[in-house]
């Protein structure tokens, strides 16, 4: 596959002159073209400049608002709500984060209840930056049905990533951001095209069946991890992001939204916490150092992140490649809307 | 196996004088008591009176205090800190309950952080208990090392059960508890000892291999479920429930406490948040109501909580039974520890 090098500044111009030409407005253009820097800078292409295309197509049929000014609001000591606009998630997330972290430091504990958005960015950035401050986070998101419950082969679930974030003493934060399916979704579709079997226990066919075949698994279900047990998880995820905030639940966003590729409306929940005001403000971080430690003794064994971490240190002195097909669609992305 | 029946009353008469024989005082042998017959209630025998000799052998060797006087206190607006003062979790988290659910309702969210206590109990009572009084719950406790992180063969982290509740309209809470592993450890001693094989992907042997033989099991490790993302979820709640509290480790509590089969000493960290507090306090739980719809549809999908919720009604009226081995263990403990 033909590749293009760019630099991460190059990809960042790339990003903001296509989104600009798109109906975005700088705030907006600058917000989201971070969160896939962040990504292409760590490794994690699949939430690089691959969903750049995804963003545009919303932008042109006008579902996501470009020009969203999301409206940040401390509707309790604890808990900050802030209403998307219809935009995209990563401005709103942007001007939610100071008021979360004021919460959070003030009350030991805050939540961020984001609604009212678009989401198709990774959710470990957000958690990254809260524990680059210094606190404690989790995040989680829903979105449109792909996921049976345990037990079942109907798609009710989004895929539901959840992220966990940990302030570290001499090293970056402990990060794992991960969906309730076996698989992402992109990544069945990528196995689809290049006729790659899956795993078993991924996924289920368009007839309920247990399949290992790719192409009938995007025609039918994926399944959570780790049976009934992941599927708890992803029942949790619905209920915290979308029950909770009054957004819609995944099966309500299918039905809202084709699922043509582009993103559905959904919430975000956040929750932060300071570990100076739990009861150890002195050793909490020492102490956790100690179990970290552990990590190293045994090959096999590593922290989640420790790839992402590696891939860091060398794509900000390197660079990246992206797919030449990508670069000349999001080229063409850049010319604008066609007019007329 | 001979059983005897016992009504629910009966359970907790027998329950607390067996724990006043050996040491408690009367607060502490009915907050014992009543998780334990909560748990009876339930069908949860695992958590019924078959701990009440885990918890005799460490009041009786001095490891647990059975008049401890937990401390409750407010350390930050969001933060309930409780020292649990060496005793057992159920009366610290008696004590904790109210001043949770007040931080809760004030601040939208609020946590409890429990230290200095030992944990024999299971998390679903407590987060059922808040999200009866209309609070969204979410508790986690660790334990002493059973299970290897993913790709791993040496026992890290504990069984580390999370649990979490939901309020709903015109039924029990929707309330799950799970521990990390694929079995609990209690799930694999009685395959040991009843010479049936473990389901693939639960254990490792002593010689980090993976295996079906349920002893084989025991002398080795528990796997978490779901693999590498499992083991993040396990990851997580050791972060959460002993590192932002500053208490043990699995690994520590390992370190210090010999595995007799009763307790080490363990935090546990609740998170509590009041739905009416997120921005949609007239709609939250009718529209939680039309996710719930979705579980009755399909044959197979049921709500975690159910066979609970059915064991209940039937138990009530017609009590429960016990191993006439059990109960004679009890009996006998219940004389209190040999005297000379």
């Amino acid at each position: 596959m033909d590749q293009v090098e760019l630099t991460l500044e190059a990809a960042r111009d790339l990003s903001r002159r296509c989104l600009r030409a798109n109906g975005c407005d700088a705030a907006n253009a600058d917000a989201i073209t971070q969160v896939m820097i962040v990504a292409e800078r760590d490794g994690c292409a699949s939430h690089g400049l691959f969903r750049l295309p995804g963003y545009v197509s919303a932008l042109r049929d006008g579902r996501a608002n470009g020009r969203a000014d999301p409206a940040v609001e401390r509707i309790a000591a604890g808990v900050i709500r802030v209403d998307g606009d219809l935009g995209y998630a990563p401005l709103a997330l942007e001007r939610a984060r100071r008021p979360l972290i004021d919460a959070a430091r003030e009350n030991g504990i805050g939540a961020m209840s984001l609604v009212r958005t678009f989401h198709l960015a990774a959710l470990w950035p957000e958690v990254e930056a809260l524990a680059e401050q210094g606190l404690v986070a989790l995040a989680m998101t829903s979105s449109r049905s792909l996921v049976a419950p345990a037990g079942g082969t109907n798609a009710l679930f989004g895929t539901n990533p959840m992220a966990f974030g940990w302030p570290r003493a001499d090293a970056p934060p402990m990060v794992f951001d991960q969906a309730v399916s076996v698989m992402a979704r992109g990544e069945v579709q990528i196995a689809a095209r290049d006729g790659r079997p899956l795993p078993e226990g991924a996924a289920l066919d368009a007839g309920g069946h247990p399949t290992t075949d790719a192409q009938a698994a995007v025609d039918g279900v994926l399944l959570p991890f780790g049976g009934h047990k992941g599927s708890s998880i992803g029942l949790m995820v619905e209920l915290l992001a979308a029950g909770l905030l009054g957004e819609s639940f995944a099966f309500q966003t299918s039905e809202e939204f084709a699922d043509d590729g582009g993103p559905g409306r959904g919430g975000e929940l956040i929750i932060a916490m300071d570990p100076a005001r739990f009861g150890d403000a002195e050793g909490w971080q020492s102490h956790a150092e100690t179990f970290f430690a552990r990590f190293d003794r045994e090959d096999g064994v590593r922290l989640p992140g420790a790839r992402r971490h590696a891939n860091r240190k060398r794509i900000i002195d390197h660079g990246f490649a992206i797919p030449a097909a990508l670069h000349a669609e999001v080229l063409t992305l850049s010319e604008g809307p066609a007019t007329g």
